[in-house]
């Protein structure tokens, strides 16, 4: 099944989005068949000949493009032949098995549940942003999908993010924490002391409450909170990490030439390359028939490359069909595919 | 009026809350005449002569101790000799006018509430924490003293939080930002979009909706959010900035013979430092009848020093008189106190 790769969608569209489908071609993330291109096909066909590059991807035309401000459901409604539409469209019709947009949020979002449709039990998707940690990943989720939960869509929630950790990060019963404002049983909102209830009974691998800082301190796979939360948290981390690097690069300024500016690049690198959402390869939009991954706006060619390569891998790892078995209780995970276990995906042709 | 402080409370007490009681009369943020110790006689008399200092401070004996993890109404009611509850009644009776605990936050968050008593038009008090930013100090309220709230208490914290940002801080009209997960007016809770309206109606200077990533970008000198989203984004704060120290730290021992100790811990110093919110000097309590000040449970004698301070600058500056004032629709705030326009503030005995 093909990837659906919205070209028209993001800061950075066209350019750095149809550079990061040839950055996954060159580094073995996707073959070229693993691709459809949509968009606007003039301007896809000029882009690819001005970066040089040979039109090796199908294209499906879609001339219409979905700005980052519009209202999401209205936007579906009046721009049919946008980008988002006809991917999703496409999905629908089992004609691509994934979909990558740096987008609306908000409209592919919408798109993912109006167009296509969720997994047998599912009433609401989720946005699972991975975070590096000292421990390994960590992945919140729900980054702001919806803000309306009750308990079970949390434990949902819950339910797909681990089997999201397992098929793509190869880790065994994932360690579950619901995000509150102490670890007590006691403590928190009524729909996280019901959801804490619906863990607490079920065969997930769930360790209780957590707080804030767990999200970095490597005790958890996987976090729960609702959307709003879940939000906020992704967009503070993003802050304050533009902020740290903001002071470091004015102290690398001041010491620089006291020190030889390499090697304070070099440590530059490392430190806020850890911070850099952006190498992670995009949030899934989980609980969607097929494997949505969303984008920041400012996505570059290697954001978009990297996000190809995991709706590759979430389609390889059959992520979907296992949270439906997971969902109706069905068997548990078997062992994890060895494509899952390292950063290596094999490339090549795939129908 | 004096400060009432904690001696019993915190992870490093009666140690750390000592020194720092020291630690803020050398500094001249406080004259010996400003605290009134709370705690175990014995205890406080036998650590200040470990410490080789004079005892120049009043004691107010109070042998019991409410824990980290205690429940707080029920630990209010059984440890009525504790240091939180002797040093809120003192509150009370007017006996003290400041208050600074590093010990369990709920109690002390129930001691203000049940024992000393909230201002007028005030139904929910909050706690107030001022992060660092590029563009000057912004301050985030609620923090966790409560989950449950209405449009009107929201409303309530961004006027408290206001007349303190002014000050404190001199900063005249704060700039005011509703946490929400999206700029447009229609985004966000129910909650969230009353409070918006009731924002909108006011003479207060509201810029409207703000992000996540606002805390740290300068836009504006006040955020607004309720206590569970606030709590969060401060611990999520606290662990990012300790996983970057320790990012750091790595990389420091990975370099520094290659160029000099010396220089790679002054910019450990100078970045790590601006994360680091025990140099800020406490939470303020705001809403009770008082200048409550919270304090993180680990901290040092730095930490309880620069509380102490933000204890007598709130005092010095009326902000409850101008917290009263702005809740009843009163008279703009005048130019501010001198004091508040810098960090130096005039020591000396005060009655």
């Amino acid at each position: 099944m093909k990837i659906a790769l919205d070209v028209m969608g993001g800061d950075k569209a066209p350019v750095e989005i149809l550079a990061g489908a040839y950055e996954a071609l060159r580094v073995g993330a996707i073959g070229a068949d693993d691709l459809l291109l949509v968009g606007d096909r003039e301007r896809i066909e000029a882009e690819i000949a001005t970066q040089g590059q040979k039109p090796v991807f199908e294209v499906q035309h879609a001339p219409e493009n979905i700005g980052m401000d519009e209202h999401p459901a209205q936007a579906l409604r009046r721009k049919r032949n946008s980008s988002i539409v006809v991917a999703a469209k496409l999905m629908r019709e089992a004609k691509v098995g994934g979909m990558v947009s740096a987008g609306n949020t908000g409209a592919a979002v919408a798109a993912a549940t109006l167009l296509i449709g969720l997994l047998k039990g599912v009433r609401r998707p989720g946005i699972a942003v991975t975070f590096h940690t000292a421990g390994g990943p960590c992945t919140l989720i729900d980054c702001g999908a919806n803000i309306h939960c009750q308990p079970d869509d949390l434990y949902t929630y819950g339910e797909m993010a681990s089997k999201y950790m397992t098929g793509l990060h190869g880790i065994q019963r994932p360690r579950i924490g619901l995000l509150n404002i102490g670890e007590e049983d006691a403590k928190g909102s009524p729909l996280v002391q019901d959801t804490r209830k619906l863990f607490g009974e079920s065969a997930l691998n769930f360790i209780g409450n957590v707080e804030g800082q767990d999200v970095f301190s490597g005790r958890c796979d996987v976090i729960v909170c609702e959307g709003f939360v879940g939000n906020v948290v992704l967009k503070v981390s993003e802050g304050l990490g533009q902020y740290i690097a903001e002071l470091f690069a004015s102290q690398v300024k001041d010491h620089a030439h006291q020190n030889g500016g390499a090697i304070w690049k070099e440590v530059a690198r490392a430190i806020l390359g850890r911070l850099d959402y952006a190498e992670y390869g995009g949030a899934p939009l989980l609980g969607v028939n097929g494997a949505v991954i969303i984008c920041h706006g400012r996505s570059d060619r290697r954001a978009i490359a990297n996000a190809l390569r995991t709706s590759k891998r979430f389609m390889d790892a059959d992520v979907n069909q296992h949270i439906v078995e997971g969902l109706a209780g069905g068997p548990v995970l078997p062992e994890p595919p060895a494509a899952t276990t390292g950063d290596a995906v094999p490339g090549g042709v795939h129908p």
